[in-house]
This record gives C-alpha cells, sequence and structure tokens, in this order.
C-alpha cells in the first residue's frame, strides 16, 4: 500500500505514496482531525478544495455518538458524513487513557464511563476492533494504551508489554473478522520516553504483520527533545517500506523535524484548535489576531498566502469578527490553518523530491523563527 | 433608482429591479442579515453563490464595534468584509429602543449604553446620518422610533410624530453631508397597530423626499394579522413608483403575504437563527432536525432543494452535528434556510413576471402548511 519514491541523500525523509481504497495519498502526508465526524468548522468540499485525501476520524467519540451501527448502516462514516476521500480512525486508546479518573484498566481492556450521559462502556481489542470495521475507516488502529507523561520506567515497561499483547489480539479479531483489502491495520510503538523501551517496542511491532507503523505516546506533555527522541529511536527498527505515523504531532517545526527523521504521516488538532482560539500560522510565524496591531492592519495576516482568506479578508475583519465572537471567525481561522499545513507539506514533499529537504528546512525555521510574532 | 417590470393584475405585487451603486437588485428580495459585518456562520462567496446581491448591517452594532470612523478607513463596510454586492444599513432605531431598561430617548435623540462595555451613547438623527455616511451603505435608513407592542394610541401617536420630525432632520443632515449618487436614503414608515396612525405616517413619509420608503414598527410582537394590516394601511398612500421595504419580516409565509400586498424588500434574522437552532425550511415545511425521526434519514432534508447542503448531506448527518454541537452545523443550517429563502423569492418573482402571482401563493401555501412538520 506504500511506495516510497524519493528518499532523501541527506536525512531520513521520504516522499511516497500511501495507496487507499478511496485515493492515492501524497507523503508526508498531514491528516487533519475529524473528531465527530466533522472537522470542526469546515466542511468536506472545503477539504478537498485544499487538497486533502485523507481526514482521520476519533473512535472514542464516534463509538459513543453516532454511534458504529449507525455509521454501518450510513455507508460507513464516509458515507455519513459525505466525504469521498481515504479515512484513518485512531483506536480511542489516547482518549480513553485521558480520562483517568472515569476509567479502570486491566488486562483484558477498559471500562469508561460516557461524558455524554454516565453510561458504562468497555473497550478492548476485539471490541475496538469490531468498532472500527463497523465505521469502516481506510487505515484503522490498533487499540494501544497511551501512558501519560511522565511515567515511571515500570509502568512505562508494563504497559508497552500489555500494548503488545493487545496488538496481537487486534490482529487476530482484524484476521477473522476484517478485510484487507478494503481496510489496512496499523501497530502502534509505545515505550514513553524510555530509549531502551522505544527500540523494544518498535523491534516487536516491526515484527508483527501491520502494513504501517505508528508511533504513539508522544506529544502527551514531554519537552520537544523526547519526542524527537523517541523518534530516533524507534526509525531504525521499522522497516523502510512501510508507512511510518507519529500520533497527535504536531507544529509546523515538529512535523518538519519528524519528516527528516523518517516519519510519513501526522494528525494534529492544533491548527483547527489554536485557529479558533486566534492563532494564526503565518510564513513569518504564528500571529495571534487577538492583538491591537491587527485592528487597522487592512491586508491579508499573510502576504504569502494564497488561501481564500488571504485572497479575500484582511487582518482587521478577522480580528473583528473574533472580538465580536462571530462564527465566521472560526471558519476562516480554521481554514487558513489548514491551507498552511496542507502547503507546507506539499512544498516539504517537492523539497524531498528535488534532495533539497535539510536546504527547505533551513529556509523554512529562518524565515518562520526569526518573527514569532505576538508569543503566539 | 427602482424600476418596475410587471405589476400583478390580481393582486397588488410587483416585481422589478433596484440599481444601487454595487449591482442591479432584482425585487421582491430578501436580505440576510449581517448583524456584526457577518452574515452568521457564512461567507461572503456563499452568499455570492446563493445568489444574494443585497445585504443588512446594523448600524447599532457596527458603531459599537468595530465603529464607523474604522470602517471609513478600511473601504467602507464593504470593503472592510470583502463584499462585492450592495448592502442596506438600517439605523440602529429598532436595536436601541429595544434596550428599554439601559435607553433614554427625548426630542433630540437617544441616549444609551454600550452592552459592549457599558459606556455612554446619543444617537440623534444627525449622528446616525453621519455614522450611516461613514459606514457607507448603498441604501441608508432614517432614524426613527420604533413603538413597542403592545402600545396605546396616545404613545403611538407622539412616538409617530417624532420619528416624522426626526425623518425631516435626517433628510436634511443628508442634503448637507451625504451624497445622493451613492447612498439612498429611505424613510420609516411608523403609526403601530393604528389604521388611522399608519395612514397618516404613510402619506407623511410619501410626501418626503425618500427615493424609498420602509414600513416600520411590525415583527416586533404582533399577531400576524395586525402586521398585514399595518401594510395594507399604509400601501395605497406609498407612491406606485418607489420601493416598498418591510422591515424585520420574516417568515416565508409572511414575505409572500406581504409582496402581495405590494412589498418588494424583507429583511430578517429568522432563517440564519432559526437555522442554528435546528429549524430547517423544506418544501413540505419547516422541520426541526433533533427529532429521532432523523436519526436513521440518510437522504436529503429536502429532496426538492438543490443546494450545497441537501447534495451533499443527509438529515442524519445533520442531525448528529446539531446534536454534537458542531459548528458545522450552525454553517449548514444557516446556508440551507439562506438558499430556501432566496429561492423563495426568486420563484415568487418569477410568478409575479408570468402574472401567475395568487396561483403561486396557494400552492405554496397548500404543500407548505399541510406539512408542518415537528411544531418545529
Amino acid at each position: 500500500m506504500f511506495k516510497i519514491l524519493k528518499a532523501a541523500s541527506d536525512c531520513a525523509a521520504r516522499a511516497g505514496v500511501l495507496t487507499t481504497p478511496h485515493g492515492a495519498i501524497e507523503t508526508p502526508v498531514f491528516m487533519p482531525v475529524g473528531t465527530q465526524a466533522t472537522v470542526k468548522a469546515i466542511t468536506q468540499q472545503e477539504l478537498e478544495e485544499m487538497g486533502y485525501g485523507l481526514i482521520l476520524g476519533n473512535t472514542y467519540h464516534l463509538y459513543l455518538r453516532p454511534g458504529p451501527s449507525l455509521l454501518d448502516k450510513a455507508g460507513k462514516l464516509r458515507g455519513f458524513m459525505g466525504w469521498n476521500g481515504a479515512i484513518l480512525t485512531d483506536s480511542g486508546g489516547f482518549q480513553v487513557f485521558s480520562l483517568k479518573d472515569f476509567r479502570k484498566i486491566d488486562e483484558d481492556g477498559v471500562s469508561f464511563k460516557s461524558y455524554l450521559d454516565g453510561t458504562e462502556h468497555r473497550f478492548t481489542p476485539e471490541s475496538v476492533i469490531e468498532a472500527q470495521i463497523a465505521i469502516g475507516a481506510d487505515i484503522i488502529m490498533a487499540f494501544d494504551e497511551c501512558a501519560p507523561y511522565p511515567c515511571d520506567l515500570g509502568y512505562a515497561a508494563q504497559s508497552m508489554e500489555r500494548t503488545h499483547r493487545w496488538a496481537a489480539r487486534c490482529l487476530e479479531t482484524f484476521r477473522h473478522k476484517g478485510d484487507p483489502g478494503r481496510q489496512a491495520l496499523f501497530g502502534i510503538v509505545q515505550g514513553s520516553v524510555y530509549p531502551d523501551l522505544r527500540r523494544v517496542s518498535a523491534e516487536t511491532v516491526a515484527s508483527m504483520d501491520f502494513p504501517g507503523i505508528a508511533i504513539g505516546g508522544v506529544s502527551v506533555g514531554e519537552p520537544q527533545e523526547l519526542m524527537f527522541e523517541a523518534v530516533e529511536q524507534a526509525v531504525p527498527y521499522l522497516p523502510a517500506g512501510k508507512p511510518r505515523y507519529l500520533m497527535g504531532v504536531g507544529a509546523p517545526v515538529d512535523m518538519i523535524e519528524a519528516v527528516i527523521r523518517g516519519v510519513d504521516m501526522f494528525d494534529c488538532v492544533l491548527p483547527t484548535r489554536i485557529g479558533r482560539n486566534g492563532s494564526l500560522y503565518t510564513s513569518r510565524g504564528r500571529i495571534n489576531i487577538k492583538g491591537s496591531r491587527y485592528a487597522e492592519d487592512f491586508g491579508p495576516i499573510d502576504p504569502d498566502c494564497g488561501c481564500a482568506v488571504c485572497r479575500r479578508y484582511s487582518a482587521a475583519y478577522l480580528r473583528h469578527l473574533y472580538k465580536a465572537r462571530e462564527i465566521l471567525y472560526c471558519r476562516l481561522g480554521s481554514y487558513h490553518n489548514l491551507y498552511f499545513y496542507r502547503q507546507l507539506m506539499a512544498r516539504l514533499r517537492e523539497a524531498i523530491l528535488s534532495d533539497r529537504t535539510m536546504e527547505f528546512r533551513e529556509r523554512f525555521l529562518e524565515q518562520y523563527r526569526s518573527n514569532e510574532i505576538d508569543g503566539a
């Protein structure tokens, strides 16, 4: 399902194509997050316009509402949300383990209470794979335990081992009930911030029959350098020919650094979440539209951006919409940030294809970091 | 500025063209309300796509934020919001008088407190015209007192007389400071629910030098038949060749009935406001998307609708977005309802042009009213 078109000569970056039943996806790729069957404030048509062909859905949220059986009837998640492209669903592990006081974990799985109505639910590797088969995404994820940060070595090791046992159970369930022609099941590397564990986990998951492998348990509050270290520890042990997905990452700079270290896929709520809160990406760094400096700025937020927002609306107008708490602000801010991410990945891919990855990185950082604006 | 292309033979309806500096507007016309320089949840591009060429801005809100002087600098309201079509601004009268406990009225004008920061402000006929000149809409409105409902005869008469004196002051200010080549100042008929007052007010405003005339003081809580009566009392005394604008109206049936009685222009927050709250217009009546009957309805909300929402998304998906409080629901609901309004006015105009106005009304009511669904 994955073909590498070009491997960089000066770093571990690769440019490739990920083939799914619903489209060929150019990598490196950023997947916008559509938690509840919608990328917040954005239409499916807009995602297409921006060039996104693969988005992410959250199994945890979709399981609770509208539920796998309804999605199954609706023509899977794609049919339900009227999305023509491909979808990846996470396993719900990250969300369930974030519940802390509202979940109980054992060897077999996790019991938790619904945040919607307090009802009791249970996720096991088997039930999560079944839910993801019903939801019907092109790429589905094994059920893992996402260990918190910080996390002591003992717990990190124990949790990682269980994640490996769960991975085998996921594969087994998928072997019986899934259809590898319609869905690809990815495994997940854990191991917290411990290099030895990351290596063991990468080797273990690499040895299993997954067509793609994710690095999980990052972006949980650890310092940036520990995230890069987790990538660096895992990548050498992952099969070169399989796609590598760094879960929940990230900021533009994080994604560039991870691509250089050999990662192909990303997802993150950042561009839409901080977009709604006033932070907008520009070629000169992140800005915060709240700033009074934008009150009479009648030019676009980023003169170098060709998106529908920058072509039509001024910084002053966006600031007004933000201050007036208008829904249109959420739309325009989210759209602009997602467009920025899409352009970033497209340009990064171009750079890899022409073997100028490190040069691209230097140039981007120079312009982007030298102008961090508003402390946004 | 107004040309009647066809007057119905069986009722008072007219189909015409309203010429503004920023486009020719086909009448009857419904103007979406862009209170704070945005039609809530909808982009300017979407308004264009739907065929809207004239939208409404609220002087009261725009005066408080971002303020007339900023709008003046931004290339007027059109430049500020990146809108290529025409705009009408109301005078702020309706909003100021709605403040009740937070305003004080005298012969010269009204003092009120800002809902944003509690600061004191004052509107006079002169200041409101000056603000509207700075805001720069194509059509601006005289400053009137919108009497509440119910309202006793004595107060209604006194308030109406003052509105007439204010109308003369508005005209005087516009004569000195305005540019009739760039803006048209409309007068407003008042008179509450009293037929004699409505007649006197219509005659008085008709005798003044306004290129268009509005019927105000309706849609303030009075029964529907009193609103129609206010229209019927005023219309015979209004110049046939000038556009007539029924302020703050209305529901689909109200607009059809008013067009039949000789009205050309409408504005109302209804399609966007109730759209956000789950009420959607269909050719078979209004529905409420909350209803469990839509949980597994994988068809469009209105099979007869050709809008971007109905072509792509199902009732079940819209219901899910609504229940999940997703921003996308507000977008899609508002879009669909505005599209419905636009189609309604376009079809009504076609009916007038082919002199089948009453036939159109019968057919619409038959299909629409016979199916009022969900008590929405």
